[in-house]
């Protein structure tokens, strides 16, 4: 066994052995210039899948119906489309989804059941169900096709988002790939984070799903943009062991696993970060020394997604009340004197009140397009990782746009 | 006696019997145009006081001052400073607070033991001593000083914000006056919301509580501007008697000042969302059919405090997905098929679904200065409004201004 966890230069989620995918424009997506719109992803052989999905009252078909067969634990294809969310449209929904994954499944070699549906785009407009039958079939799978399935799945995203990470485990090479769309609710009603994630490890189904959760738990779910989640947001993990590679479960081999796929969904979630709407700065936050672990998850995730810490970094302003204030209103046990923070790794508060340092050097540092606060509570072990964007005059203007 | 609650014309916190207020300029608020930065109140009798307050770790040693003095129960005084929030600096914010106290006391012949102090402003910064030494002692307190307190408080408010209630109880005439200052963190570091009420209605004490912390539960607890809270919220309510009525308690006659102290607050609470910074529109959202009351109010907050649903009103854009979007991830329970839609009345969605609506009807109707959003969720009874502002370019503008 091996600890090297090393990132794939130009990965995908088709750089692990054993997956294929493509992607074609069918003419729903009208609104971006890079017109793929719907995708496919096949694994050659049989797979284990694991999925965590939107908490949204309002949620998709799509995501019930992929829900639904994921657990049934059959899957081995997906089919995406990018233009319309197939949300609040009533029972229409389920019969559309449901026709989708038929079609896909035609053109895959599989079974309807074997196949899973991934939606984003307009709510309350059907899916344009004629241009997915003529679509569908005419899509070519490849091994260097992840690239194009990426494409297929954005809406307003400025760029598609892949990651590749691979490890060594008892002299075989592992790989997880994966690629992810649009964070933060974009172009009016296109809201929905889509996170494809596969591997050829070979992973006990109830160990993928236990470590999904948990790199979604600090990666993707530490993510805030606006705060709003979508009606459609999915994270799937298919794990078909092409790898040829030992059963991974708990133990030593399921840390080594675990800590590749946080890494790769991390990449991910700092990529959306980095493309949100108006976005120009990546925010992390870092709490270190809290009581709890529920403690340091709220303590970051509040100040990372505070409006007025948000326009404080859009501004270069080492605004160290702002990231005091969401801190203090976080629900986490905070003792006043206590509390240190650090903007860039230069210490701007101690023992709970303002230290003398060289502002214009910190308003330089915090210029660039990555700035970082972390935050010691000195209280106890546990520490969490948030990630955001700064808010500026072009999300509000992009996003009060009116549309016809 | 009477149910006829009436708001009194130019109405301010003295407006109530009993009640005096000055205010001047000491120098410590140099960013303003209206200049006074240090104001006392004093009920000329002894009175009984409620208090509610900020629940950030980070509390001000103004508050902490405050909550003790007002539980201790022999409060009649009122010292307030704007321009310094003595707020993270340590034991020496409690020294100072109580040295203030200990000069307005002198000023309005009380010990003490019976004022109160707010501040707000910068944080992290001391309390500029000798100006308020120099100060308190120059205000005149009169009968209708109650616009200058209110002016006093303001720190990046554009107007000073005061409304008085009145009703009759058993033939005598009760009236509340009140006056709030600047919701939403403001100018770099400028936190804080300041409300005082007064009332010459003769209350119970733990009745008086119990109506306050209900007034603003509904009110001042509504209300988001960008959902940070500051280091020195606070509300108090002081009740001196002085329209010599019958004792108010729980009953019939508390029920009619609670309605009254309930009407007054939330026309602070919109005089607030109306004046917050960038703000031009007011947002309310009023849920009602929910199953309890506590689903109601999260559901009414989270749609007004989203990001996108502030946005989509600066727009002027009747974005049924954002609203919805909010709603789902509100918590409340929402059966997706049973909710309604209204934007200022017209309906735009029933049943879980769009209805067709006359859009540039919608749109105009949007482009005023309020905007409702009325959500009918038929489950249950429960009902709750909640108040915001549009989120604007210049929201984002004044909160990146890089200051020196």
């Amino acid at each position: 066994m091996s600890g090297e966890i090393g990132f794939v230069q130009g990965g995908t989620i088709t750089t692990p052995r054993g997956f294929v995918a493509g992607a074609t424009y069918a003419g729903i997506k009208t609104y971006a210039e890079d017109k793929l719109d719907i995708g496919l992803l096949l694994s050659n052989t049989p797979c284990a899948v694991a999925g965590v999905y939107t908490t949204n009252s309002f949620k998709s078909a799509s995501v019930a119906l992929c829900e639904e067969r994921v657990k049934a634990g059959n899957v081995r294809g997906l089919v995406v489309t990018s233009g319309v969310a197939n949300a609040c449209v009533g029972e229409h929904g389920y019969q559309d989804a449901r026709e989708t994954t038929a079609v896909a499944a035609k053109a895959l070699g599989l079974e309807p059941e074997q196949v899973v549906i991934g939606t984003t785009g307009v709510i309350g407009i059907e899916l344009p169900m004629g241009l997915l039958r003529a679509g569908i079939p005419q899509i070519e799978l490849s091994e260097d096709g992840g690239n194009r399935l990426a494409r297929a799945i954005m809406t307003t995203d400025t760029r598609p988002k892949e990651v590749a990470v691979s490890f060594d485990l008892d002299g075989r090479s592992i790989t997880i790939g994966g690629i992810v769309k649009g964070a933060g609710m974009i172009h009016p009603d296109m809201a929905t984070m889509l996170c494809y994630l596969a591997t050829d490890a070979r992973v006990e189904p109830a160990f993928l799903q236990s470590a999904l959760k948990n790199a979604v738990d600090g990666s993707l779910n530490m993510l805030s943009v606006d705060g709003d989640t979508s009606t459609n947001d999915t994270v799937l993990l298919f794990a078909n062991g092409g790898a040829d590679s030992p059963a991974i479960g708990p133990g030593a081999s399921g840390n080594l696993f675990q800590e590749a796929l946080d890494q790769a969904c991390i990449h991910l979630t700092k990529e959306l970060a980095r493309d949100a709407e108006g976005a120009t700065k990546l925010i992390e936050v870092s709490v270190d020394g809290a009581d709890t672990a529920q403690d340091a998850h709220r303590a970051a995730k509040t100040v990372v997604s505070s409006s007025l810490v948000k326009t404080a970094v859009h501004g270069s302003d080492p605004n160290w009340g702002r990231v005091v204030a969401a801190l203090g209103r976080s629900g986490a046990r905070v003792v006043e004197d206590k509390v240190a923070l650090y903007v860039n790794d230069v210490c701007i508060m101690e023992n709970g009140r303002p230290v003398p340092f060289h502002r214009d050097g910190v308003v330089a540092l915090m210029g660039g397009s990555e700035v970082s606060f972390r935050i010691s509570l000195n209280l106890g072990e546990a520490r969490a990782t948030a990630w955001g964007c700064n808010l500026s005059e072009e999300y509000v203007t992009f996003n009060s746009a009116y549309t016809t």
